[in-house]
């Protein structure tokens, strides 16, 4: 079978704070998809690789495309495929193995082989999306036709906050609480009320986050270093029904604890804390629930669905966009959340 | 303690094809609360009552007023009640024991005494809302501020239709059908979709009702008479991941198992069917549940905040309104499913 | 590789009531395990087999080998497995093809393309385990010590019962309503016991089964031709959290709705029934779940532990055991409820 | 109405070390009913009480009459009363409003005004049953047959384990840790038996403590101490489906999120920790559900009949017993773990 090659621009990771623009090779075969990649988000995971040279356990051991959050049209595709050149798709990061034990039990997300795109888990480390041109196979792409790009890319981190409703159960009438205002937790805000809660309340240290919570459908936004209003929230065993923590902070871990109500769910999305206190004798009478999210499973497909029917409007969250060329000040300014939200790369 | 009289005008039935407008005496103390009823909606039941002089194994054994989905302002409440004279108020028909096994379960919808007002459930039978003046509790009372009462009015079949979602769990990114566009479908079709369902398709036997479900957010309507469209949906071990069946008629039921999916959930909102042939097997293979539900709880309360805060708007259902005087003609006018779909009574 | 040849005895079904041994041939190679089969059990479906030609939707095409639940010794395993010749062995006789989207979903007994072993489902059937030797995959063999084959043949029909007590969710202190006494009603009994029911009322018309249920754990065996005792139970909106109706039949199917209580599920194991009326409007007003239950899943694994470690003791229920030879006349005895249980074939 | 008056001696807590035996009176009428208490079991709230002067932050304010595992017999009923003089009965210590919120929901275990005997919860404390003669009401009476009072007295910790197990959902072959292996990690042990677990590993650090729990029931005892064992458990994202921590040390705690498996739950039993670092990114990885636990609702019931019907023999746990005299002396070796398990009071 003949092998075809395709130069591509690649934003590649070396060590903290040293990310290079790079010419590389994608080879293919007439069996394979490629992807023009036209548009990028930044995650705060691209930010931490950037900064410290590392994401939690995850440490950068040799150079690595980065970027998850990426979409583009078909470059190529096979002949039998569903798949035409020129289609717009969004991309799931996510390559299970589909044989390990969690594969079989329907967890892919979980799978202990997987590789995830543009993360430093495994090593190799697997390579991203922040390219020209990306292959990638037929079940990582999400046809779609009436949506922007710059909009269908928010479908990852949005498939990561329904993945972390799913946690909680049905939201259907329920009070909800989030700790957070970042891109993830201004998100969750929107998805939330999708999914049919009457009140949500968001706290977040800094007003232009909570301004832009208001935005994405917050019933109200209470600044988070005011701890006495959560006094009034704890009263007769809790105001909310569920919280969502998205700022892993301690004091806002321990505010949900105070906030939510007699058996309600805490869903922790925030990652990187290093807990030092919490107050197990409250959450113990409470009969409180707190759960891990991680990532999705079937979600990116409703999260494809959202953005191309409108029932989301990501758009207030895109605070500047920047040229695959400019990936550094890209990254820089994403770390700044005075001013940013959600940044994007674009690659044409 | 003083006692107050107040003359009423109410609608009281007396036996099938026999409804009048009498004028009676509401009696109350300083203690009291007493609404002044602005706006009513015939429900299917006060259809049944009156043209078959039962519900199911309610039977009119002696005249009552009937009427549960009304809507009012306070005309009297006591010195300490957080209620106001003037207040608008959703009335809550639900007077539950609070006292026997299943009040104590926290299903006091379930009571084993339960008194609902409107119904001839229990002898006495229990006093309905189609009057000017109408004794209740002040747990039945919720107030609002901003919405039509013609709007609020729907608070109740609101209530009916999110119970019934609840029945089946969380419908964030589900595919849902629902069979039967009456005003209990309709309103179905609205909250399925503020409860996060991604496709919603509703079948209906009349044009119109079609036409209602798409104005109340249906994805696709279909034909109940085109049997083919379900084969369509039944290959592959079905479609949907829930059905909510709002039509009670064999077919309507037995479409619901051939389309809903594997482990998916039915939930059987209409009655006074009379079964003679389900597709046990079917059932059985595919593992699906089929689930009864009843009335409401606290899903008053949410059904009041959406409709406040417009998240459902359910003003296409009401397809006329008559005032008091014409309760009869209101009655055989709801009947007529070409023409009607909520009916609406004045009180003023 | 070299290919090897093994001569077998085989129980072939031809049509209805037309059974015989005949010779045939495995055919494996040095990666292939093959198992020398001890002891196998007849099941209703079997029964079907013979007397009818069919299993519900599944009519037999041509001459197959029936058995789905067999027991033996490994007699050939690859060199790098984990099996040794001679180790004893359950055997699960699903065959899932891991790649459809239900086998994705962690629900293999739900597969599209599911090959179970005895079974006229496809075309061509898959060849069952009444042989003396049978190949199978790794994944199949549960390897055991201690335990009886003739009491570890019971693995496949308890895992039947775990799988559907595992629909109604935890019956920890739960009172159960179980409806048919046969093999499937005793082995649910004892498991439902196991699941920590506190109360376990079973019903039954031949006095055979009822004190077999009674060895088995029930608290209380009932004759389901008296239907004045289920009139007690259906008091105050029903006495049991959860019923299992496996018996199939209409007058049982009604005995669990009226005697289950509110928001209770009532699990329907038996197949076959042609359901001609249903208390619709009373499943409602209860708001019951009506569930199916197919086949099993990781149950097969616990069935096994628990015979391994006697939790549950089946001997009771092995009512005669035939030779090989002798299979017409072991299904025409384990037709005949009044005298047999579980009838065994020995492979020896 | 005639007033009685009873003389009894009753175990009364003034402050930490300083327990009393003193004369009281009970003033009862037609109407009530008394309970003559023959045996009581010492809690760890009890020796926190004796050793501390407090309960978390229940403090001691005032003196009160401690003990709320406690068994009698009927000394007086109401003349209609379904008990009778010389009955043996349970006594669940729970006196809920049924007014609040919380009761109306069905949680009357979370009563905003719960007075639950024995406690300093509240001012004035509720007064506890170790005393010779205790006024209760009716509710709170169970009646039982067979079994022995020193047996039954553990209805209420089996209660508490009961509900513990409830928060985790069905154990019907599931794998479970236990971290803790004093009365309540062994009454645990029994239990997630008798509710279907194939699998459950104690683990404690004093030898004593896991023979215990291998009487009990557990497959297999660890040392706490060795951490190496807890690795093994960790491979492949987890080992245990349930948790249950019933130790309330920070190095259990920190196991259990080691050893659970990837959507596991952990429930938190034991109280009273300071905790001061959490894994939280593993337990966010692997999904994990950690949940608080407290008290009993209707589970008090299935402790009844469990202790009833002798599914669980709590007989082992005994490790001594005390005249109501000697209350100081049992408070002290109940408190020495080396030694004790369960310490009980009688009262004739």
């Amino acid at each position: 079978m003949k092998t075809y090659y395709l130069e591509t621009k690649s934003c590649v990771m070396h060590e903290a704070k040293k990310v290079k623009v790079e010419l590389k090779q994608v080879q293919y075969t007439d069996d394979d998809i490629v992807v023009q990649v036209s548009h990028g988000g930044i995650c705060g995971s691209d930010i931490h690789y950037y900064h410290e040279g590392r994401v939690g356990l995850s440490i950068i051991k040799h150079p690595f495309t980065i970027g998850h959050e990426f979409t583009g049209v078909i470059y190529h595709a096979p002949q039998n495929s569903h798949l035409k050149v020129g289609q717009k798709v969004a991309i799931n990061p996510s390559q299970p193995c589909l044989h390990c034990q969690f594969c079989r039990e329907g967890k892919q997300h979980a799978c202990l082989s997987m590789r995830f795109m543009g993360t430093a888990q495994r090593v190799p480390h697997t390579e991203g999306g922040f390219s020209q041109y990306v292959k990638v196979t037929e079940e990582q792409c999400f046809p779609y036709k009436n949506c922007k790009p710059e909009i269908m890319v928010f479908a990852e981190p949005l498939a990561v906050v329904i993945h972390a409703i799913n946690q909680a159960g049905s939201l259907l009438g329920k009070k909800v609480l989030i700790t957070g205002a970042g891109p993830i937790g201004c998100l969750l805000t929107a998805a939330v009320k999708a999914a049919g809660a009457t009140e949500i309340v968001v706290s977040d240290i800094t007003e232009n986050s909570r301004q832009l919570a208001l935005k994405m459908g917050a019933s109200k936004v209470i600044d988070a270093l005011d701890e006495t209003i959560f006094e009034h929230y704890a009263e007769n065993k809790g105001y909310f029904d569920v919280a969502f923590e998205a700022s892993a902070s301690v004091a806002a871990i321990n505010s949900t604890v105070q906030a939510t109500r007699q058996n309600g769910v805490i869903v922790q999305v925030g990652m990187g804390i290093n807990l030092n206190r919490y107050p197990v004798d409250l959450m113990i009478v409470k009969e409180l629930s707190w759960k891990g999210t991680f990532r999705f499973l079937h979600e990116f497909s409703t999260a494809v669905i959202w953005l191309e029917n409108q029932v989301i409007d990501p758009s207030p969250l895109i605070t500047s966009s920047y040229k695959l060329e400019n990936i550094e000040d890209a990254l820089i300014t994403a770390a700044n959340k005075k001013i940013s939200s959600k940044v994007q790369i674009t690659f044409d």
